[in-house]
């Protein structure tokens, strides 16, 4: 749940630093201005999902107000992104990594893998962006090397995927501007490689 | 904003029918329960968008804990529901309709109507679902219709479609049971449509 707030009243740096609460902030705000250019140059319509919360206690100070005074941040059933591009029904999530050396599956949630998976099997597009923060370097993670990943992990093996592992089963992505992170580039690889089989 | 209230203490019965806040409940109830049994039996992954909040002020009354304790209901920007089914991006919005003679356009925001023609452009499947609970009768009313009325209303013609159009010109849904509001019936009539252009 913490990785979900986005308080506008900020905690001190300090603070912030010891949490894992605003790690993925950055890369965040990256992928959603790169959002609202693929929008603006007509080339994708993706968002965001808004944040669920549950609401517990609401106040109507007058006839067309509603002021929320008690909610609780709920932990998303599905991805943070998702929309259309070429046809094409897109549905991701966005990870930022401290690590330099490993991308640790703890990151991923059971219920976003079994998303993707669905997404796939109805013929859309599933994928993670990758963010490691500390080497620059940003990849998509298709979701069928993910699975490949998480099944090695499911089996006993090693619950992280290695960066050189990473390297060879990722397509990296170029940090740009005004298109921040330009990840429908790769996304056209992985159309390529569908129309393929 | 009132239309996205959704408290879990309620206003009293008496309250809530003058205003317009709870009007789309039960069909978007309906819709849900719906979703889930496609999910559930695997024909299309679709979800509601959790409803878009502006937080204010949080409190974190234990480091694991965060506590809303002042947020505003957003307007979406964009509609309810979204997925993905046999391949196609899906995405539309619900509205209830307490006339039994027409639908009002000024139940359409201009972003709604903007946002499923890039939808529609982008080859996704934009409608909305119109629900006649006086009359006990449901349509899907395709994009490419609704932009027709939309256009005739712009041009100073009537801004509302009377209950007669509709008949002619949306999909009608039959309510069922465990399948609520089998609206993919009517969308495999639009992308065999589709298919035909």
């Amino acid at each position: 749940m913490p990785k979900y707030n986005y308080p506008i009243k900020r905690k001190p740096f300090e603070q912030r630093k010891i949490s894992t609460s605003n790690r993925g902030m950055l890369f965040e705000e990256l992928i959603n201005e790169t959002n609202d250019q693929y929008i603006k140059r007509d080339i994708a319509i993706i968002y965001k999902k808004p944040i669920p919360i549950q609401i517990v206690n609401v106040d109507y100070p007058s006839r067309s107000m509603a002021k929320i005074e008690e909610a609780y941040y709920k932990t998303p059933s599905t991805t943070d992104y998702n929309g259309v591009y070429k046809g094409y029904y897109i549905d991701f999530d966005a990870k930022q990594c401290n690590s330099t050396t490993s991308f640790p599956l703890t990151n991923v949630h059971n219920h976003q893998i079994l998303h993707l998976n669905r997404i796939e099997r109805h013929g859309g597009i599933g994928f993670l962006l990758l963010y490691f923060n500390k080497l620059g370097e940003i990849y998509l993670l298709p979701n069928k090397e993910l699975n490949e990943f998480v099944e090695r992990a499911n089996e006993g093996g090693r619950k992280s995927i290695s960066i050189d592992e990473i390297r060879e089963s990722c397509i990296p992505i170029k940090e740009s501007f005004p298109i921040r992170i330009p990840y429908l580039d790769a996304v056209d690889i992985l159309i390529e490689r569908k129309a393929r089989n």
